[in-house]
């Protein structure tokens, strides 16, 4: 058997991975959208597969580390972090997929105004994502609360976002169906962002032993 | 200390504990809408500080007996399965806090239309639920896939309710807003209803050892 420390690295090497796959997926996801794509609508939808697959991996080899190695606090500590972070990746990749899923129809319809917010949106949580990622290589408690603080960023903007197209369904019933796969999008970025917030929840406890979960409840 | 089974015994009990707070919040949500009931709206939003310090202590709970005990494989899977049932138990309650919000904002409106189909779906939701709870209990892999085959059944609905709702808009723009209360309540009692066959999902892996995940995707 391999030393416990390898195995470690390997399970965040594979995570990081994983990571990775993920920004791609919400990345092509937003860019199906922007740019009227399905090549990259295509790109989401055939990876989603691996990601699951990768998913499954990756839980069932943190379970055997943490069942079988007895670890001590720290170690512990991580083992219980990459779980839940592979989950909330996981999730991620779900939520590329729905966006894709809107995308594609809004692909063969005129736009109902110039997409300004939602790649806005699309931007904030992506950087999110990726800094609660790089929080979680580095143990990097500072940068995983920055992640937190933007919480509230993203929450103005989808505020925004909907009222905007509620007044645009109000003023004109003919956009109602496809405001509505942006107010949609708009919520699968928000869940997007939500997730990053919940990894650097588990990078702060990993770090610091600091229990933020439930810090302040967000609206879903 | 005591004995192993006595603490994987006293694991279940928490975890139905919490499942029934979170089966009474699900219930008062919809109760808070169909009654327009402030009173129903204000116990499911009080219950959430509960339901969330439960999920904490369950976790650490299951996670410390995972690490100290080096469970064998029965007992890896019931305490894995453990602590993605209580995730899912404790998302089921924040949704149940999202359709309170939306309910409360509607007390205050007219009705859009006679309210059939959602507490139908909220029926449906509710006893895959009830359902996946008592699979779990019972370790009865039969009664959990009874809650897979439901999935359908909550998509139909789903997509009726969606469809109708967007008629509504477009005939009668004053009723945009409220019409979209009403489908985001929807949408949440939909993810209720897939987090219930997440836990269908973990009690056939618990029983018979198959990983049924990604059987098959369903949209969010």
């Amino acid at each position: 058997m391999r030393h416990f420390l390898a195995e470690l690295e390997e399970l965040q090497q594979r995570l990081l991975e994983m990571g990775g796959l993920v920004e791609s997926s919400i990345w092509n996801s937003v860019l199906a959208l922007s740019e009227r794509s399905e090549a990259h609508a295509l790109q989401v939808l055939t990876r989603e597969a691996r990601i699951n697959q990768m998913e499954i991996e990756i839980d069932d080899f943190a379970v055997s580390l943490l069942a079988l190695q007895q670890p001590m606090a720290r170690d512990l500590r991580f083992l219980t972090a990459a779980i839940k972070i592979n989950s909330d990746l996981e999730r991620m990749g779900d939520l590329a997929v729905n966006i894709v899923q809107r995308a594609l129809s809004l692909m063969r319809q005129p736009l109902v105004k110039p997409l300004i917010d939602i790649p806005q949106l699309a931007r904030l949580a992506e950087s999110m994502v990726h800094k609660s990622l790089d929080a979680f290589v580095r143990r990097d408690a500072e940068l995983a609360r920055e992640v937190l603080l933007s919480d509230d960023a993203v929450d103005d903007l989808r505020d925004a976002i909907y009222e905007e197209l509620v007044n645009f369904m109000e003023r004109d019933p003919s956009t109602v169906s496809r405001s509505l796969d942006l107010i949609f999008i708009a919520r699968n970025l928000e869940r997007i962002a939500d997730h990053s917030t919940n990894i650097a929840e588990d990078v702060v406890f990993l770090v610091q032993g600091v229990d933020v979960r439930h810090h302040a409840e967000t609206q879903h």
